[in-house]
């Protein structure tokens, strides 16, 4: 029955059909549809099982039942189409000639999984069901064609079991409960330690729970179990779980069903020479170019996914199986030349003999995607845009992040499988609910589990890290976790879990509970007790040579958001090109002159504001001059000061009394002003620009403090070019104004210093340029008229965001919740450019700036700036630059790149 | 010397002449620029001259220096041009030619006035030299010519007061601080009663002070005088109180400079056969067909517009001076015909003879203008669409505005001349500055003033009304209160002003100060103590004609935004065509069913806010059955509820634990949620739509009340058609999520009721529509998106404005003021829709959503759906109605015709 693998000359025989609901695929004949996209028909695991079957590679008989069919049946309320059962019969009698065996036949029976498969992965959020075609006659065909009672009456369990939750939605711990009290009362610890006499008896009590459950028999019927379970998978498109993974994982709307596989049955759990596995053709979470995989002996498929048993690897198949660990090696080799990519798949070895169940391109961790990318492009499977593709720039922030500082002290408490990489640090939650709870109460948390389960996708999405004690590197938490780049520690089995008391301990000394910090280290598997800091990644290898090839090929310069020379620093280090926004009110808050700037903002007259202001003038002078020396000749753009000035006012009355002492203001005058300065809407109040048309001392002392300290570092021999920034502009007539008062300082101070640099021999050049934000929509309706008042424009895609819908991110919660939940966003506005409006407005802006101003220097300073599908429309939409968060910048380059390549690509 | 009138074949020969900057007029012979719009070269007064000497009326002979000169004089740093002193000499030659007297002759002197005139009457705004060539030598020709020692010295007086002033800076107090003192001095209590020896010394002291203040002599060269008074005028263009007249008045950028007339001098003053008057062809105030002005015997004329004697009524001069009375007469016929329109003049007789130194089109009331158009057309003297375009549609107000409430117990204290009609009422400030002080703390104030001046116009835009001690009809006070369509009361001598002491007095009993509340009736004279109430005006007669007039011609509908039954009714009577905007939240604040709101707001769970929203269904289904029975048969669009909840809640403690014991919830329990629904910024929060879409319990109550309200009524034979409108929506979905709970509760009862209304024989149709606001930047940008779930657009630009601009209305206050000062805004965007800017949003939004569904039904309920700029904004983008204020509707539908005509009129 099972075939060796074949050369390629052996393929099977492929006919292309256009417009089927029914696809076959044996070693003798494949059908595939007539379509550049057979994944969109046969889904993912359909479409890998032809492809192999057509590559001569051993995949069990079976057929594909399309995605449009499901799209059929959720368009006519539920209906199959009208020839449905007479195909499925046809189909059937195909399998049963290809096997030799007949379905529901008690001598030889046919047995079958039936399997969901949509066109893009989602793994276990869908279901399936093995040992379909069992009942009490076929189960004596199986005993006989086996030779194996336990062998087949464990199926029968496993049958009953699936089939009842899956198709029934008999609770799955029902099923469990009855299965662990057997093996309680039989004293037998694992599975497969129970005899078939045992298993008879839990099968009794599975029918009975079944029957009074349903209030039916468990059907007798094998076609009618197929019936049942085609539709079953079906519906399971629509499960909660399965529409959460899709908004989560931002699913497009154009995947819109699944495909079903009917497929003949190999077993793994034959005996010990059966096994069942999952595979990586390179390491999933290094990239290292190493055979990586798990397989659980006489075990079926779902055994290993479930975490259930921890599973032995790979590389002890080569001396349990040796010939067969040659033959996956063979089978490896030639997956990665036909997909072109790191390879997942998963296989059974019956009685000896390897079945291939599924291939497809593996998720990888970041860090794997850049090695895997820069690895196969040195060994010429692709080239160097398919490389630059091949990683998602989101996935460089698990590159990118910070991991546990080695010099920090720590206490390793447990050390479990490094299942997805990073390093984090958050409190204690045991349930996903509470996991969602505390992280909308703004906290950090870390989801402790025994092992997850597809219903803890929401918790896991928002929390820091993920802790199981069981399961393994491909168990449901560690595939999930690598998915969303998120640090996870799985098979932790130190640790001990009970869920019920929310608490967990190790040994006997240590007892940790719900709310208590803990620290883990996704990259090798350690869990430490309490909070640790972190330090920076290194940034070399893959990682520089896959950069370098981002930023030979991009146009979009990144720059980065800093507003200290710190942040400057390590902006530097991840390529930043300058820096885009510089906020000059993070400097005001410091300890050591927040309250020269709460005497300048309660400050009654213009002349006691004018003093104030010159003790602030100074810090931030030194503080503009530290900055400049870090992007030592790259363009710097310093934002003037933006925030409503009561935000720097202190909040309790201690402290309103010990600044009315050292202002020696009555503390009660000083109350009524900082009440007076209180806003209604703080958003659209008293801020931005409008601070420097009413105080323009305020604008002329940062102006006066910039070019200050531009020309301090100047004469260091330095390049300074300053971009001095006016916030928050509605009108161009503020540009006009404030214009002439920057210039009015700036001006005669730089003309001397022009002359006293050149006395001195320094030749480098000293000049500043004035621009706007753009973030109200004003500003970009009437963007020619700034045009005519601005060197340069950046958007302020957050203000612009929140002008544009109407509402404040501060206020959002109390809708944003619901709005996500009825699918009024597909991205958050405030992650992701929303294209449609904000877009609109943005290309607007460009495009009238660039009328008056063609060589008008434009970039965006909003936290979009490095969030990838945000830089590709900025790339679009013909942008300079985009500046982000210094974390942010490898993500912007590579993204930048990605862009170019995409555009190509498009033409 | 004089003319008698000509009849037209008498006219003065006519030159027409191209880039000069001289115009000579005489009746010999007048130059006339080369253009269509002569105003904008000689201006206003400069180009009646010349018309009238054309017409053969008698005038002084001059000419005009154009305003080209003074726009010249400011382009190039205040210098005159190369050849200016030259043309002054040559022109003044001409004047001496035609006069055959000599400017600088000792014997036979020629005097000269010099007066300002741009292109827009600035009443009083800039300034005017007379007598001017006066020095100790041609004041003896004067002496002998005019045989008047007197006479002459009092102009020499006049002369030396008005140069001092107006071209070298003397105080103008200071001279009148002699004056009086000298009066008293010599016991006189009038200037007529001084004898030439007291203004000989009087003379001699302004000497001594012009000396004192400048520290030069007084210029004894005629020709520097002139050259001096000419640039004076030139630079009173730009005096603060042209400047803020000229920002209030909102006169546009393009009427850039004054020109400057250069006249022979007729003299008022000669004695009793001479005089000095204005006069208007029609009543200013009431519009009636009848002659209407003053004139001062014996006076020059700046005597009348000072107000400083009470002058005699045109009607004395029949009697006085029948034959000028008969030419005066004769001319204002000839200027009506000539002007097609209602004329303003000055005249001047000296020694019998009648000359003509003014004319213009004269300012009116609302009422008056109304009633001169309609005569006017009855007339045949203009067209319809003239006559239309003949009333400021804003100056409906005052027509429309309430009056003083005839069964109002009220206490007349005093009464004045009906300077400018409607009633006002307000506290009392004694000077413009407190008046300002006073309205930026938000209230209503009546400013009272001994007489007003033109440093005053700020405190009198921003009061209620102005009363004055002295000054008759054409005062400065009745001029300008009038233009700004402002109650007006003049010429009060019952009161005595202390503005000093800030208080007033009416005889010895009636004391008041500063802060008393008094009501002035301006179409009467009448002054009252304390507040008044006030009714509504009839709206018949040439009002009523104007407004069908400009029903046929308009495009737009008028709709108005009512939220109640009452406001429904008065705008009804206003011509209202439907209810545009009907604001739930309104009713939610009524006594009766707060209650219920609030219970709602703090409801723990759905259940207990369903609960108390059935309480507040029927309240609101009844205000909305009286509502449509008011709009009987005209569409009414209801918008679901708006603003954030918390606006509802109570602001005490108390009020708070009176609802926890009702709610029978614990009082912190209830604070704490009040507390939780505090927002940052209330106006970008949880508010329109996103509360329906949180709570759809919220639009499901108000969509019951709207459709069973418009059963009932529908029911009565009424033709209800509600529009349903959905608030504050940014993305489509929202629509689309709405659209769906409006219908499904609504399809079905509104299906149940057509067949109950079919069977009892009720034949009138009942349909219902939905549509949204249009008043976020998003909703313009994705309109065509919103008009798939859309049947009508609102464009709700208040909002808009606020979010387009970033800043909101409440928050504004502290820097609005500033930027008005610094001219950034030229109208106030919360006014006049910002055509530059928010217009742009709502073109693309019309184009947009007219694009996707072309019989889209559009309009406006922002404030500014009643302003007229803002109107025929409307109409341009091709919008269908406008909806505002009840008061408003009249403007509304008088400027959406004017929008039509002048569309007509550009083509």
């Amino acid at each position: 029955m099972a075939t060796k693998i074949n050369n390629s000359k052996n393929q099977s025989a492929r006919e292309t059909l256009t417009n089927k609901d029914f696809y076959f695929f044996s070693k003798e004949k494949t059908e595939s549809p007539n379509t550049n996209e057979p994944k969109y028909i046969l889904g993912g695991k359909g479409y890998s099982l032809v492809q192999m079957t057509e590559m001569g590679l051993p995949v069990p008989q079976g057929f594909v039942i399309s995605i449009q069919t499901c799209e059929y049946y959720y368009k006519n309320d539920r209906q199959f189409p009208a020839d449905f059962t007479e195909q499925v019969k046809q189909y059937l009698q195909k399998i049963e000639e290809s096997t030799g065996k007949k379905f529901g036949d008690p001598q030889n029976p046919l047995l079958l999984s039936v399997r969901s498969g949509s066109a893009v992965s989602m793994p276990g959020m869908m279901d399936t069901i093995l040992n379909l075609g069992l009942n009490k006659e076929t189960l004596q065909g199986l005993i006989a064609k086996s030779g194996n009672d336990r062998f087949a009456w464990d199926n029968y369990r496993r049958f009953i079991q699936m089939f009842g939750d899956v198709v029934m939605g008999v609770e799955h711990a029902k099923f469990m409960g009855i299965l662990d009290s057997a093996k309680e009362e039989f004293g037998v610890s694992l599975d497969v330690d129970l005899t078939a006499d045992n298993i008879k008896i839990i099968v009794d009590r599975y029918l009975d729970l079944y029957k009074t459950d349903t209030g039916k028999e468990f059907p007798h019927d094998p076609f009618e179990q197929l019936m049942l379970s085609i539709e079953a998978v079906f519906k399971s498109w629509n499960n909660p779980r399965a529409i959460s993974y899709r908004r989560i994982n931002k699913v497009p709307a154009k995947i819109s069903g699944t495909a079903v596989t009917v497929q003949a049955m190999v077993f793994g759990n034959m005996g010990e020479n059966s096994a069942t596995g999952v595979a990586f053709t390179r390491n999933p979470s290094t990239g290292a170019k190493e055979y990586y995989g798990e397989y659980l002996v006489n075990a079926q498929g779902e055994d290993v996914v479930a975490g259930i048993r921890t599973p032995k690897h790979l590389d002890d198949m080569a001396k349990e199986m040796p010939e067969i660990y040659e033959q996956v090696k063979e089978i490896f080799a030639k997956l990665e030349m036909h997909y072109k990519d790191m390879v997942d798949l998963e296989f059974t070895i019956e009685e000896g003999i390897l079945y291939m169940l599924q291939s497809r391109v593996g998720k990888r961790t970041g860090k794997a995607a850049v090695k895997i990318a820069v690895d196969m492009f040195n060994e010429k499977l692709i080239d160097k845009d398919t490389a630059i593709m091949r990683v998602d720039p989101n996935a460089l922030n698990q590159l990118l992040h910070p991991a546990i500082d080695p010099k920090a002290q720590k206490e390793l408490i447990a050390k479990g499988l490094p299942a997805s990489p990073g390093a984090s640090t958050g409190q204690i939650v045991f349930t996903a609910e509470d996991a969602v709870i505390w992280a909308n109460q703004g906290k950090k948390v870390i989801l402790v589990r025994m092992e997850t389960s597809p219903e803890d996708i929401e918790g896991m999405n928002v929390a820091q890290g993920i802790l199981t004690a069981r399961g393994g590197m491909t168990s449901h938490a560690a595939v999930v976790a690598r998915g969303m780049g998120k640090c996870c520690v799985s098979g932790c089995s130190d640790i001990a879990v009970n869920e019920e008391k929310k608490s967990l301990h190790v040994g006997k000394s240590i007892d940790l509970v719900e709310g208590d910090w803990i620290t883990l280290d996704g990259s090798n598997g350690e869990v430490y007790r309490g909070k640790i800091d972190t330090v920076e990644p290194t940034l070399e290898g893959e990682f520089g040579i896959l950069m370098q090839w981002a930023d030979d090929v991009r146009k979009l310069k990144v720059r980065t958001n800093a507003d200290t020379p710190k942040d400057a620093t390590v902006a530097r280090k991840f390529g930043a090109e300058g820096i885009g926004l510089c906020r000059t009110e993070h400097m005001f808050f410091q300890e050591d002159r927040i309250f020269a700037v709460r005497e300048m903002i309660l400050s009654d007259t213009k002349e006691e504001r004018v003093k104030a202001l010159k003790k602030i003038e100074k810090m931030q002078q030194s503080d503009f001059e530290n900055i400049f020396r870090q992007m030592h000749d790259l363009p710097v753009t310093v934002r003037l000061l933006d925030p409503p000035l009561h935000e720097f006012l202190p909040h309790t009355d201690e402290e309103m009394q010990d600044l009315a002492k050292a202002m020696e203001v009555d503390f009660e005058v000083l109350k009524e002003r900082k009440e007076s300065l209180a806003e209604f809407n703080p958003m659209l109040g008293f801020r931005g620009c409008r601070l420097g048309m009413v105080y323009p001392e305020i604008t002329e002392m940062q102006t006066r403090a910039i070019i200050n300290a531009a020309i301090v570092v100047a004469k260091e021999g330095i390049l300074v070019k300053p971009e001095i920034e006016i916030p928050v502009t509605s009108n161009y007539r503020e540009l006009e104004v404030l214009n002439q008062v920057i210039k009015d300082i700036a001006d005669p101070v730089l003309q001397q210093a022009k002359v006293d640099i050149n006395a001195t021999k320094e030749l480098k050049l000293l000049e500043y340029t004035i621009g706007t934000m753009i973030e109200l929509p004003r500003a970009c309706v009437t963007a020619d008229k700034f045009a005519q008042y601005s060197q340069f424009f950046s958007f302020g895609t957050n203000d612009l965001t929140q002008t544009t819908y109407g509402y404040s991110r501060d206020d959002a919660g109390k809708f944003i919740g619901k709005y996500i939940e009825l699918g009024v966003y597909m991205d958050d506005p405030f992650q992701v450019i929303d294209q449609e409006g904000i877009g609109v407005l943005m290309e607007m802006a460009v495009k009238k700036g660039r009328e008056v101003n063609p060589e008008m220097e434009i970039g965006i300073c909003g936290e979009h700036g490095g969030e990838p599908k945000s830089v590709e429309f900025c790339h679009k939409i013909g942008l300079n630059y985009v500046s982000c968060s210094p974390y942010r910048v490898p993500v912007a380059r590579l993204a930048a790149a990605q862009a170019v390549i995409r555009e190509k690509l498009e033409k």
